[in-house]
């Protein structure tokens, strides 16, 4: 992968050359009689020493005072027990040296509440981010259309309001507000004026994606797309550096906003999680704790997540369910109350910038009044079908899509892609108003119930059947009349269905292109549609035949019985559903962006039929198919393992493998570690006793190994490649001839994790899982036998479920 | 523990002793040529058939076929691991099975969906119960004062909506409510009505009392206290047999709306979280699959305290949190899915019965409309600061007072106890109005903001300041005078003032007696009397002084700029936070008592507050304590493990104490293991290859021992005491003349966790959490060298935190 270019030192420590200390002067000598490959632990006098001195050894090297030991790679996972072993040492350092000075004590509590502080933090900044992006997002969409001239940086709203001739009825209609048309010709109607501005929403379009893909191009690559799937193997582990740096949270803000306002169909939610993310990433630089501890920053970027979310559906209860059920990997109690916070403080940041001026955090807020009825069950389960369905089938095409583009000529021309696509929505999308508008907008109107002066066409009901846009006060109305449908409600239903093919098709071609792109706002425009066109269907059933038995007693004539706007609303919640794999999170936002309770029954009813039906068609959600997708290393914890395999069928060497590389304990040479190390590729040695007894004594890490003999070589004296390689806790007997020795167990870690060659593939993936682990030692009656590393585990999941193995391409 | 003379077989398997299958015979033999104790395991042919003739026999042994294997007995601790291995197995089997038939796949269908079945029926089960108790303890609250002549079954409320004389200003005045001293001496005012109502209440305070504690006493100690800190216990893995039979489920539900109705200073909310764990542990003995295995049997019953809440506070959400939160200890993501769904059941269900009449599940709904200040979060912090004191000294004084029943002769008269605190709580409570009424009520009271035509005396203020239930039209009234306090509220503030110090001192003496008892309502009554004090003073503070520079420009005279009520509010989640230490549950719960999102922060900022302050003042919560203090084995998952102390320190044999009891392979003969099994009381032993060597091969229970080797006299022939034991897999050459071997093999777990000698113990402590192991081997350099087992770690946990290591009671 390349990374654009631009540099982020996340992952580098900050130590230069000459901190680097002789650890293996550190290493404490005992003076030894204990034969060294027979001795017995209980015996002898070495236990009664090592710990002492074993542990400020330790805590000396978690101290980086050897330039690199204790950090990784790029592309590789971390080792989630080491990370905590490091914070657990930290806060008991800290609070040591708290009971020895008042200052120690000040500095222990400004590190307790640390944490809250950077979650204040984060909250603000995503908060005003968001409100940022939004309030940039509306005046550029305007923008496509025409301009205001009380000040280009009005959006259209905005410019009406300013203006006193604007009438309630038609509240976007205001002198002040030219469309180009109006502007560059001089017409206000007439198919000139159409036609001008036609071209001129197309060029705008143009212009902003082209822009967007650009931007992308030349600075961040790794801005585009949702980020989802990314945070989501991150946050399991993994280190993709400048992922969440500062040039993608530039370069994502900005896109984000000229991608959306663009017209593709794309929503800024997915991004908006990868924008909180990159916001902690950064402000994690300001506190040590975090900056130093992968796992304590994981932390972080979980709460991160839930603030994306709460942002973006102003729904801080639902965030947080959203990081937890979807998102995250390791999330403690202690960061759910965290998560919790920073979501609440974005979200009053973003309601204190009110970017829709409504006292909202979204624009598609909705309190419905009317009850439902029992029945209306049937219709919702439909509508959760449906919403299975459009999920199985998205996720089925866009990968399709998505490996069309990695495996073909297409992936060579992204930025001709973005701007063909762009040019395409755009041209279809102007002539339908409901493609026209922004998905945001659409959504707003289709949850919108229909109210005394709705001017919408979707409120076109009768009496005043003529006129395209009729308002009604329904409930004034008497007998069938009250919510028949007009002609101006025919035109909408037949538009909605157009729409409805269109945003299909270019949600599957535009979600993975190399722009920002999101996907929950066009799965619950979808889904929206399809919920509006069942709800007025079931609205005319009833008033058509209220005289019919099932339809008595809860529809009496006049009474707007049904409310179309839930069922748009439960129409999204169901593709949203289908798509992303949501269950409680989806119900609980869906739940914070309507009034109260009584509609949490109809949302759960389609979450869970639409789950249950995509779930049938294909397990992984989109963002775990991508994650599988691009290969990264990203062990599932919803999806069991149900495979009867054991330890011994995965681990290495397999049989007719040559035998595992191993160091000992003292045997080898300088020289000899230096050829193994050159000979292999892996990312760690167990150590045995000896290779004819390959008892198990530690683990050592390549890079670990690597920079320390390096380290000997240049600062110790003597070292030579005969020197012998130690990693012995008592010295054996050397001729004082010899050279002197390289004493490494420091290095070593003498807890790796173990499993009997008998232990069934399922428990170990519940320990990798639970526990975070990198690898686990095999072991067959005391005796090394193999080794299993999370990459085994994922090619094993993969060959059993009849997939490519080799699709897995980092450690 | 004596379980009161009930039967619960829950815990017994069902198969009977003609069963009973010779599993020494199903043990495949091995010609073997192999020596048995240095053979190679990478080497020779025993690997290549072990595997496909072993595993068939391990589901032999889970189904069952030997009575009592796989079956755990009371107060011991679960295998998780274990009994998630025969969960999956169970599901490879349905799966494989139900590719061959379609009864089969019928059969694999209905088995996914029985989850959802048992937790709609859990749902509706608890829900219609929870109505009940509502219902019956609102009737028997009022029946302390006073009877229906219209009908006895109807509650004070109900008598009067019937009356065609009551009026909308004094509802609850009617002709058919009599007290009981109209009834009995027929005077309707005077001091005589005051003596004889003051009688009555006392009277029935105590029958009540009297009787919930005899019922319990008789019928289902376990049905006695909150039940939470027990529930916790068993959801990490404790066996606690009846705790959750049908016994405690009827005993509970009956004395619970005896003990609330007693007036004793307690809640039915934690009861309520027993009553629907009793329903979901009886419902589950309808479905095989919840009923064979304990692990599957408490994820239902995680799901089942999320109803329980949910019903209690009609917050679904919030149940759900608080069951993540604060009651489990395995909780995986399909888990809070199913949860959510039963909790929303449960909802609907008690909404359906409407047991208040006011469509709401809870009697202390509240919507406020006045938005809060910036500025009274301070008031709001102070709140947290009491909440925070609170609940630290409610928990040290209860524990405290818990202690002197248990160590002194206190304990020997619980009836008694009981009766006493309810007479003193009667007795005082009765002159107080604010304490005569129930809590609920107290609390709806205090959270409601004074209305138009509010006629409690804590909305007297000024203008017909004259009148006790004077009734002020607030927003009418001009100036000073809108909201400025007259004698009718100041008389309230010193009842409340006086009702604080009597619900502080009864709470605390009252949980923990043996009657169900919760401790939600009455901290929240707490908190809401300080609350609403509180706010009372702002408020007549800011009209007093509404000229200086803090209240311009927020509290303009007329307006009523502070709302008491949600002072209330915020100082009930203070106090409650302070006791229970719920976060994110504990806002959430709240949030979905009020109306909107608006008065989240108040209500967060005041359960930080609390939560830090009750934590400096001692980290538990009031569960955590009880469970403490009833020495039960719960390895808490918030807490984390800070000591430098490793593996070695905490195994067992310590240094000096005899080696550590082993098994070996091949060596012993049967009446060597049976000493072994006669001389310790170890639950389980490891088996190594010999004493010389020892190398670990695997675990074996000691249960699983006993039963099969008594097996193995009673039903194979030949076996004599100096029969040899065998766990190997192959067998050792025997002389012809030699005793038939016993061999064990298959019920031995091959796959033991261990850790090295060199683990930190906070690894160590985080593995038996995460994977919720009962013990674990200890190995160096391939030599088994001791055992760690839960108690062990508890122990040494104990220890570290300077408590008495000797108060964990069981294994």
């Amino acid at each position: 992968m390349d990374n654009g270019g631009f540099c982020d030192d996340n992952y580098q420590s900050g130590s230069s050359d000459d901190e680097l200390v002789d650890i293996s002067e550190v290493t404490v000598d005992f003076s030894e009689d204990v034969p060294p490959l027979d001795r017995d632990y209980s015996a002898g006098h070495c236990k009664e020493e090592w710990r002492p001195n074993n542990s400020p050894k330790l805590m000396d090297l978690l101290d980086d005072t050897v330039s690199g030991i204790g950090t990784y790679e790029d592309f590789n996972t971390i080792d989630w027990v080491r990370e905590k072993s490091k914070d657990r040492d930290r806060h008991r350092e800290i609070a040591n040296k708290s009971k020895q000075s008042t200052v120690a004590l000040l500095f222990s509590i400004s590190d307790a509440f640390s944490g809250w502080l950077l979650m204040l933090l984060i909250g603000l900044m995503s908060g005003a981010l968001a409100g940022g992006i939004d309030i940039a997002a509306h005046w550029m969409t305007d923008l496509k259309e025409g301009v205001c001239l009380n000040g280009f940086w009005f959006n259209h709203e905005h410019c009406c309001w300013a203006s006193n001739e604007t009438t309630f009825q038609e509240r976007d209609k205001c002198p002040q507000w030219k469309s180009w048309a109006e502007l560059m010709i001089g017409v206000s109607e007439g198919p000139g004026l159409y036609v001008v501005n036609y071209f001129m929403y197309v060029c705008w379009a143009l212009l902003f994606a082209f822009l967007a893909v650009i931007l992308v191009r030349a600075f961040a690559p790794y801005a585009c797309g949702s980020g989802i799937p990314e945070i989501k193997t991150i946050l399991s582990g993994f280190i993709i550096r400048g992922y969440l740096g500062k040039w993608t949270l530039i370069i994502k803000t900005i896109t984000l906003v000229l991608a959306v306002s663009s017209g593709l169909s794309l929503g800024k939610e997915g991004p908006l999680v990868h924008v909180a993310c990159c916001c902690a990433n950064i402000l994690c630089h300001f506190f040590t704790k975090y900056r130093r501890n992968e796992a304590k920053k994981r932390e972080v970027l979980s709460a991160a997540s839930a603030v994306g979310v709460s942002v973006a559906f102003g729904a801080p209860i639902g965030g947080v369910l959203f990081s937890l059920e979807e998102v995250s990997y390791y999330f403690p109690l202690k960061t759910l109350w965290r998560s919790f916070f920073a979501a609440l403080v974005a979200a009053f940041t973003l309601r204190s910038i009110n970017p829709f001026g409504n006292s909202r955090l979204v624009l598609f807020y909705v309190e419905f009044h009317t009850p439902w009825h029992l029945l209306e069950l049937i219709p919702f389960v439909l509508l959760g079908i449906f919403g299975g369905l459009w999920g199985a089938f998205f996720i089925r095409a866009n990968i399709a899509w998505c490996r069309l583009r990695k495996n073909t000529s297409l992936g060579r021309y992204p930025v001709l892609e973005v701007v063909v696509v762009a040019l395409l929505t755009a041209l279809l999308a102007f002539p339908i108003e409901y493609t026209k508008m922004s998905s945001s907008e659409l959504i707003s109107e289709l949850f919108n119930d229909c109210g005394l002066l709705d001017s919408s066409k979707l409120c076109g009901y009768t009496s005043n059947g003529g006129s395209t846009s009729g308002s009604v006060n329904a409930t004034a109305a008497n007998g069938l009349g009250a919510r028949l449908a007009g002609p101006g409600l025919y035109t909408a239903m037949w538009q909605l269905a157009l729409a409805l093919v269109l945003k299909m098709v270019f949600t599957v071609v535009t979600f993975g292109m190399k722009v920002p792109s999101g996907l929950f706002i066009p799965s619950m425009a979808v889904g929206a549609i399809a919920g509006r066109l069942l709800g007025v269907c079931m609205e005319q059933l009833a008033i058509r035949h209220h005289e019919q038995d099932i339809f008595r007693g809860w529809c009496s004539p006049g009474a707007d019985c049904i409310t179309p706007g839930l069922y748009a609303m439960v129409g999204a919640a169901a593709c949203l559903g289908g798509v992303t794999r949501m269950t409680v999170s989806l119900v609980v936002i869906m739940f914070e962006l309507t009034g109260g309770l009584e509609y949490i029954v109809p949302l759960m009813a389609a979450a869970m039929t639409s789950k249950w039906v995509a779930d049938a068609l294909g397990r992984e959600s989109i963002y775990e198919a991508h994650i599988r997708l691009n290969g990264y290393p990203f062990l599932e914890a919803k999806e069991e393992f149900r495979h009867k395999t054991l330890a011994t069928d995965v681990m290495r060497p397999r049989r007719g493998d040559p035998p595992l590389s191993v160091l000992t304990e003292s045997e080898m040479t300088v020289e000899e570690v230096e050829r193994l190390i050159a000979d292999t590729t892996y990312s760690g040695f167990p150590v045995v006793i000896s290779q004819q007894s390959p008892r198990l004594v530690g683990f050592v890490l390549r890079r670990d190994l690597v920079i320390s003999l390096e380290n000997a070589r240049r600062h110790q004296e003597g070292v030579v490649s005969m020197s012998p390689v130690l990693f012995t806790e008592c010295d054996p007997p050397l001729s004082p001839s010899a050279p002197p020795a390289v004493k490494l167990r420091s290095i070593l870690d003498l807890s790796p994790f173990t499993v009997t060659v008998h232990t069934p593939m399922e428990i170990v993936v519940d320990i990798f899982r639970k526990l975070g682990l990198r690898q686990c030692l095999v072991i067959h009656n005391g005796r090394l036998l193999g080794i299993i590393t999370k990459k085994d585990i994922l090619k094993h999941m993969a060959l059993m479920a009849n997939r490519d193995p080799d699709s897995i391409l980092f450690n």
